[in-house]
């Protein structure tokens, strides 16, 4: 029987994953470290919650911990949004990897982890799951090395493994630092003008309802595995997705565009290409 | 003043990078875990010793400890030669990490690493230093993620960083397991035949003694930093080096080609692209 582990349940994009299994009546286990919060979700009658705050005691079997699994779903990263702190390699890609390695030799038997764009590094243009790594963010450098690790681990151990990088999601329960909730704050609090970068640089959006399908797909299928770009493959720049957004929600604002200066650790223009995932979602309203 | 750690001192190319830098007149600090076997190498009289076991005690300033040298040449590695151990990447790439990392935010401002060409992974052909890695042993891994480790820290700090990338070494003190290691101890014992494998695959070999020169000389220069193959750039048959070797000792014995089969972790051919070693090391008697 399908049954999902669900790691950062109460994330972001966990959030969404968790609602999207259940609407396809898949069993979750969802877990994270703090139940209190896990309870103010609507789903939380609807799943197992177990949970669970890492690093992991290794004397304990999180198989059998977890009501053994069948698939699990690895969301949870800590430190995030600091992409530069040294603790995402430090400490928490082993913390990850310990965790992970303890699921997979006690008898887990599908495991999708949650990349990141990040690892490709400092290039630019349409990015293919194919082309080598090279991150420059402590937190790229974490994901990859945890996806190298786990790939040597896959040599040795049966398990279905796939690499899911995420490229820029936005949506309900999204960072209050991110672009779109600012934007949302400004227009709530009336404000004329909108304080932002330059917005000329390029990048790839999906909205998170459709990256939890995405991830779920991917999760659920067994025909492929590797490396997946979860991405919309349209580079679109952040002054049109501003634009778009406020157009969609029939709304009116300055943007005080060049503001802010660009990120250095972020390429100017990059995307993802979706061949393979295109291949793995046959029906999509989305594209 | 220039004064070099060298780590890994009593080990294989330990030993003859501290004899070549006394032979420079350079003041060496020599570490290794056991300062018995220290104690009967020649030069243990002409260095200062200082006994380390990893992981390092957090508490302890390493700069201070070892004298503040001016420079490291970091050649300790364990588990040698169980390439596919996942001690590699598990404890022992972390050991080493914050080993060279209490190093160097404590002070120290030039730090020489010892790679691997099994960086490259399973690449054949010639293999430069630009090329993207891509490790598929776990001692490959631990050395490849290290080195990215180091490049981030790198960008935060600042010291000189040359990460020297090794390909195949021969010469006195060898391990026994080593096939010229081998092939002396089936002469030695008047044997009629040695058994090898096929010995069609092609490597890069250098004498232990040109390899601590290259070292040295890549340590203690300051024009240029980054990776560096430590290599001949001739690629030879283990078969041809085999009887190279038997022509230099003027010794006979029956090759028994084919009898183990080949490894298959390590690419058919492989060797190194030396132009980087070659604009370093100016004065070569060796090529």
């Amino acid at each position: 029987m399908v049954k999902v582990l669900v790691t950062g349940a109460t994330g972001f994009i966990g959030n969404h994953i968790v609602a999207e299994l259940l609407r396809r009546n898949v069993k979750v286990i969802a877990t994270s470290r703090n139940i209190e919060k896990a309870k103010k979700f609507e789903w939380f009658s609807q799943v197992t919650y177990v949970p669970c705050t890492l690093p992991i005691d290794e004397r304990t079997n999180y198989y059998e911990y977890f009501h053994r699994p069948s698939h699990i779903i690895h969301l949870a990263w800590e430190g995030l949004p600091n992409y530069l702190d040294v603790f995402h390699f430090e400490r928490n890609l082993y913390h990850n990897y310990f965790f992970l390695k303890n699921l997979i030799i006690n008898g887990l038997k599908d495991v999708s982890v949650i990349g990141t764009c990040l690892e490709y590094g400092l290039v630019n243009g349409c990015l293919s799951e194919q082309m080598p790594t090279n991150p420059h963010t402590a937190y790229g450098l974490a994901k990859d090395t945890l996806r190298r690790f786990l790939e040597l681990m896959h040599k040795q151990y049966d398990f279905n493994f796939k690499w899911i990088r995420l490229f820029y999601t936005y949506g309900k329960g999204q960072s209050e630092k991110s672009l779109l909730a600012q934007l949302d704050k400004a227009l709530e609090n009336g404000e004329r003008t909108f304080n932002m970068s330059g917005g000329e640089q390029i990048r790839d959006y999906l909205p998170v309802e459709k990256v939890a399908e995405y991830i779920v797909e991917i999760s659920l299928q067994q025909a492929m595995q590797g490396i997946f770009n979860c991405c919309s493959g349209n580079p679109i720049s952040i002054r049109k997705l501003v634009e778009n957004y406020l157009t969609s929600k029939g709304k009116k604002i300055a943007l005080n565009l060049g503001y802010f200066s660009y990120l250095t650790y972020e390429p100017f223009a990059f995307w993802g290409d979706n061949t393979k995932l295109k291949s793995v979602i046959k029906n999509d309203d989305y594209r």
